[in-house]
């Protein structure tokens, strides 16, 4: 089974060459097409999810994974709009990043151009299926899909439609491959498939990325975990800070953009956190250190642990402290490099939170919850890059292009 | 020992928080400090040199190996002069690569910064551990050296003298860490330090390279390996061709972007093989497809083998192709993605050239052995990246950073 797979990982090398070299357009009458055959094989991809929800609540699968594995026709309608939305985004490749003539005449450019093939693991989430592979075929790449075996059934379903959908206007077939064995075994070949894929994407939970992390030897672009913070200087507008500490908090807790700790001035503390809890007793549950304890008698004590977890869920870290320089030294001691925000009047305050503090996204007066490559404006996204290679923040279409030097010459030799 | 080098590194990091807010003009004077210190105590650093000499050739070390190692009084020089003209380059960090407004009037840029700490692992030559050093912090970064056994005195001596210069000028020598104990086991330790070090940088065989793309969960920038091309074009200026092929296969023999299969077109090749024969024969032994063999009859024939070995000496593979396809198929199938260049003056074959074949830096009639940053204009280069995430060919200061988004607000909240 290792050579079925290897056999299609090198197919879907061979695909890159072709799209390598494809025009825009072509390559959006894919996109389209693959929006179409998705609308009009609808019934196909939702009977072969509703096998996968059947035997999801056999395994017994908690609710809230079934939801983000469930598909329905407005669900499916979003996969097609999102197709047809990289369709309209501009094409990152063949764009001239510089170009210059050195001394000896040789003129020297730095040419935007696909990566090649690209290997995403990734979880329940079916849509993901047809959102990267969607964005990998713009960005001219090859994508391998191996979903998780919760919905493997919905992956192949819309793979195939897309797969056919891109054989009807004349491209190859093998640019989208899904994984159709799920055995975990397989995971670790393909990440170290080195010599034929040239970037793996995990995106999921924390175990599944330090699982690809540790044992790839494709490289790899980790994305996700944030332990995010709200910093209310002691300059902040009170008013301000309590709606984007709630708006961070609870627009919805579950994604990786949302506030985990929040740290507040003790200057201002005590006018600041009794107005917060007011706000957040009746849904989120509060750990403080002790001054905020003090403050807000609800609050449970927080352990050293609180400060560096991810809670992802309708829990609040809250710490007071003393100083702009401690609230620094304390995001960058637990931060994950996600996204930061402080609320300040303070113009030098915020200038130097901007430059100490050490994250893919920075925030002044805004909330964390902005931190997503539609919210920047790159377009859809193919994930949150948290390490610093490559990219960092939200990914759009470029982060899924490399460069190559594309050098003229009339028979220069090197001295 | 591990303990060791893990606070040695952690010290990189805290030292790396201080280097990312520091001004062009404190990074610059400490590279001038350490330029003046490496002249100043250039005994010191050769008499190091001369012990390390002094056992390698107890130890036996080739010839080569010895002459890669040894540092002289020019040397030293050199390497102070390097370091002038890092400080002279101009300094990426804190570049804006762009801002721009969000309908909701968030206004969000991408701003340039250091990547934090920077691991080399790289073999004999002395030299790197000033190099390295210098361009490292000039991106604002902190550097972890970790430098052959067979160099150890040597890399010592140039690093004691750099922290002594970087302390001087008031900056924290930590920056500049010298791992002291080379036992290889160390290695793996070191570039599994995922929570400290942001990028590992192996420079040297491609048994070093592998090794820490097998073992890391730091990020790895691959470096070096090259099998390069030059590909003689029906329509090429044969004398021109001819030039360049020599030039691309002994200007340098012994460097990763010196030639090492010539492919020619069917067409040309009795009119030009003989004439390349009759330059090289005297100096290059060459190996050649059956039709190459029957038009140079001292060549001796080629293998599977030949078409992927990078010889880096007097020797060069040569294949008479049926057609430009074939040209870019050969060199697709077998180039590591390093330096490839076409000869010719079809303007058509040019361009597809440039567009078909994938490679780090793809040249129209010029010599492979222009792939160096200096050559290219970026300045001194710290490696030649052959992979495509984050650097691609040669790398310069760029590459040593990375972005971050910040983003000013005045109380925007996600709806």
């Amino acid at each position: 089974m290792t050579e079925d797979l290897r056999r299609q990982v090198l197919a879907a090398k061979e695909a890159a060459r072709k799209l390598r070299v494809l025009s825009s357009s072509k390559k959006n009458a894919a996109l389209l097409a693959m929006a179409k055959a998705l609308r009009e094989r609808a019934d196909e991809v939702l009977a072969a999810n509703r096998e996968d929800l059947d035997q999801g609540r056999e395994r017994g699968l908690s609710k809230a994974l079934l939801d983000r594995l469930a598909l329905n026709q407005d669900r499916v309608e979003g996969l097609a709009k999102g197709l047809e939305e990289v369709a309209a985004l501009p094409d990152p490749v063949g764009e001239v990043e510089g170009m210059w003539k050195r001394p000896n005449d040789l003129q020297v450019g730095l040419v935007r151009v696909p990566l090649g093939v690209v290997a995403m693991i990734y979880e329940a989430r079916p849509n993901v299926t047809a959102d990267a592979a969607g964005l990998c075929l713009k960005a001219g790449n090859s994508v391998v899909l191996r979903g998780g075996s919760e919905a493997i059934r919905s992956n192949i379903a819309i793979g195939n439609v897309i797969c056919d959908a891109i054989a009807e206007v004349g491209l190859p077939k093998e640019a989208v491959c899904v994984v159709q064995n799920t055995d975990r075994k397989l995971v670790r070949e393909l990440i170290r498939m080195h010599d034929a894929i040239d970037v793996v994407i995990p995106r999921g939970g924390a175990g599944l990325i330090r699982t690809v992390v540790e044992e790839a030897t494709v490289p790899v672009i980790e994305t996700g975990v944030g332990n995010c913070h709200t910093y209310v200087d002691k300059a902040a507008d009170l008013q301000m800070a309590l709606e984007i500490a709630i708006n961070a908090k609870i627009q919805r807790p579950g994604v990786c953009n949302a506030m985990e700790t929040l740290l507040v001035h003790g200057e201002i503390a005590e006018a600041f956190l009794p107005k917060l809890a007011e706000q957040l007793l009746d849904k989120v549950e509060l750990r403080g250190c002790p001054e905020t304890c003090r403050l807000i008698p609800q609050a449970k004590p927080a352990t050293e642990e609180d400060w560096a977890t991810e809670y992802l869920d309708y829990i609040l870290a809250i710490r007071v402290v003393p100083s702009f320089a401690d609230a620094v030294a304390h995001i960058n001691q637990y931060s994950t490099g996600h996204s930061e925000a402080i609320v300040t009047e303070d113009y030098s305050a915020a200038r130097r939170f901007l430059e100490e503090i050490d994250a893919a996204a920075v925030y002044v007066n805004a909330s964390t919850r902005f931190t997503d490559g539609g919210q920047f404006g790159l377009g859809a996204e193919i994930g949150i890059s948290t390490q610093k290679l490559h990219a960092r923040g939200p990914m759009g279409l470029k982060a899924l292009t490399t460069t190559k030097f594309i050098i003229y010459g009339e028979g220069q030799i090197r001295k």
